[in-house]
C-alpha cells in the first residue's frame, strides 16, 4: 500500500442537459427480460430523455483548490480513460485526486453512462464502431501493418510507450459513437460547466472540440483548457474565437504524429488555430513532447508508461496559470 | 459538511470478461469526427472485444471486512443505480462505504461503460429502450393511466416513496438493453467474482436472475445475495440449486406488487424458488416491507425516501450470516 489514501468528503454522480421526446408509431413487442422470465408487452412509444450526460464528481476533504478537473474524454471512449490504466496503474484522476484537486469525470453524451438513444427515431445517423485494427493505427501503435490480430505478433513502433501487451484492454473500453450529435453534447457540457463556479478542463482528442466550443460560450468560467491531441480545431468566427482567446490552451502532442495523415492535419489545424487564439492575446502553448525530447508517446499519454510524467507537465503549466483571484486583482 | 468521509486506499476500475471476435464484409464509411474535422475514412471490418464488463472498486483505506460488496443493477439500467439518487442524496454504495464496506459498482455487458457490440453482426437482436411510460408502471410509481407527459400531473400511489419529483432524472439514468446476451453476460460476472477471495452480491430486478446464476457456478465465493425485488426466479436443476442453496438469500420487497401483473408473477416465483432453497436447507429470508409495517416503496428502494433505513435492515441481515471463517470452523 505505498499510494497516498485519497480522503474524500463525498462522491457525488448525476446526469446533466438532455430533453424529452416523444416517440409515436413504434410497433408493440413481447420480451422476456432474462430467458427463464415471464414474457411481457414492451411499447416503445411514449416518453425518452435524450441527450443528458453522466458526470462522476470526486470531492476531496481537504482540496488544495476548489477549482475542479473536469475531465472529457475522446471519441469512441468513456471518462474510463481517465481511471486505472490498461496495464493497473493508476489513471490521471486518481493521481490528481491524490495532488489534491478535486476532480469531474463525464462520458459524453450518447456514450458509457450517459446512455445513448433509438436510430433513426431520434439521432438521426446509426452508429461508428471502433476496431482494434482502426485504434492501433488511429492511436499511433504502430504501422497499419504492425497491426496481428495474434496480440504477440504485433509491431509497435520503436520506443512506444503505451502498454500493448494490453492493447486489447484498451479496445475492451471502446463504445460506439455518433457524429450526429454535437449540439446536445456541447449542451450538456456547457449545462456541466455551469454547475460550477470555475473549473479546469483536461479533454482528449475529440473532447478538445467540444472544450473549445464550450469555452466559446463560457469562458468566464474557465480557468484553463488542457488540450490532448485534439482533433483538428472548431472553426469559428471572430467573437467566438475572441471569447476563446480569454481561456489559457495548453496544447500536449505525443510522438509519431507524422505517421497518420489525420494526426498530420489534425496537428496543423490546430497549431494554425492557437496561432489565431494568439494573435488575439491569448495564451496559447503546445508541450510537444518529442521536441522536449520525449520520445515514444502514442495517441494516449494518460496510459503511457509515462503518464505520471507528462500529468507533471500539465500541472507545472497550470500553476503558471493566473487564477481567477488574481485575474480579477489585475 | 455533516456527511462521514470516505476514506480509500485505491480506487480501481478495470473491463472483465469478453472475447475477441472478427468483423468481415463490412462496407467502408467516410466520416467527420466532428463537424468541423477533415474526414476520414473508416473500416467496420476487423476485430472487437465484445462481452465484456465494467466495473469499479472503491477500497477503503480500513475496511471493516474483507468481503467487498458488488452491486449488479437491474434491466435498462447502469451502476448509476447504486450512486447519488434522482434528488440527490447519497446512494447505497457510498452508505456502505461510510460503514465501512469496500464496494464494486459495475456496469451489465452491453450497458454504460461495458459497452455493446453492432447487430445483427455480433449481437443476435436489436435492443429494447425503456420509456418513461413504461417504468412508470413497471417501477410501481403508480397506476399506468397516473403518468402524465406533465410532470406535475402525475399520479403516484398514495404514500409513494420515490421521489417522483424526480422521475425524469430516473429516467436519464436508462439505458438500451438486449435479452439475448444472458451468456455473456453470466460469463463476466462469474469472472468478476472470482477475481475476489469471497464478496457479498446485492442485485436488483434482472441482475438477481445473474446473481442466482452465477452463485450456482461459484457458491464458494459468494458469502450471501441480497435480491431487491429479482425479476422472478431462474430455471434450475437439482445440482444448480442445491449449489445456489449453499449461499444464504436475503429478498426484499416493496409495496404495490400486486398492483402490476408482471410484479405479481415475479414475486410469486420468487417465493416458489426460495421454497425450493429452502427444502434444500438453505437460508432464503424475505424482507417484505408492507408486511413488516414499511409501505410505500417502489422498485427502487435504493432511492426510495427511505432508503438508508432499508439499506439498514439489510446491512443487519448480512450481519445475522456466518462469515467464511464461521462457515470454515464450523
Amino acid at each position: 500500500m505505498s499510494e497516498t489514501a485519497i480522503r474524500l468528503r463525498d462522491i457525488r454522480s448525476f446526469h446533466v442537459g438532455g430533453q424529452t421526446v416523444e416517440l409515436t408509431g413504434q410497433p408493440q413487442q413481447t420480451v422476456r427480460v432474462s430467458p427463464d422470465a415471464a414474457p411481457r408487452t414492451v411499447d416503445l412509444n411514449g416518453q425518452y430523455i435524450t441527450g443528458q450526460l453522466y458526470a462522476q464528481h470526486f470531492m476531496l476533504e481537504r482540496p488544495r483548490s476548489d477549482v475542479p478537473v473536469l475531465f472529457w474524454h475522446g471519441g469512441a471512449m468513456t471518462g474510463v480513460t481517465w481511471e486505472t490504466t490498461p496495464d493497473g496503474r493508476p489513471g490521471w484522476a486518481q493521481m490528481l485526486l491524490r495532488e489534491g484537486r478535486d476532480v469531474v469525470v463525464s462520458d459524453a453524451v450518447e456514450r458509457g453512462r450517459s446512455s445513448w438513444s433509438p436510430y433513426p427515431q431520434i439521432y438521426d445517423t446509426a452508429p461508428l464502431f471502433r476496431t482494434a485494427e482502426d485504434a492501433w493505427y488511429l492511436f499511433r501503435m504502430g504501422t497499419a501493418d504492425g497491426f496481428s490480430s495474434d496480440p504477440a505478433a504485433r509491431r509497435p513502433f520503436p520506443r512506444q510507450r503505451f502498454p500493448v501487451a494490453r492493447f486489447d484492454q484498451l479496445c475492451a473500453q471502446f463504445v460506439p459513437r455518433w457524429t450526429s450529435n454535437a449540439d446536445a453534447s456541447i449542451a450538456a457540457y456547457s449545462e456541466l460547466v455551469s454547475g460550477f463556479d470555475r473549473v479546469v478542463i483536461v479533454a482528449h482528442s475529440q473532447g478538445g472540440w467540444f472544450a473549445q466550443r464550450v469555452a466559446a460560450q463560457l469562458p468566464d468560467r474557465i480557468e484553463a483548457i488542457v488540450l490532448l491531441e485534439p482533433a483538428g480545431a472548431p472553426q469559428m468566427d471572430e467573437a467566438q474565437l475572441r471569447a476563446c482567446a480569454a481561456v489559457p490552451h495548453l496544447y500536449v502532442w505525443g510522438d509519431y504524429c507524422d505517421d497518420h495523415p489525420a494526426w498530420a492535419t489534425y496537428k496543423s489545424d490546430a497549431i494554425a488555430h492557437s496561432e489565431k487564439l494568439r494573435a488575439l492575446g491569448g495564451t496559447a502553448s503546445h508541450l510537444d513532447l518529442p521536441e522536449r525530447g520525449i520520445r515514444g508517446n502514442s495517441h494516449m499519454p494518460m496510459m503511457d508508461d509515462n503518464s505520471g510524467d507528462v500529468l507533471s507537465l500539465v500541472s507545472d503549466w497550470l500553476a503558471t496559470q493566473p487564477s481567477r483571484e488574481a485575474a480579477e486583482a489585475h
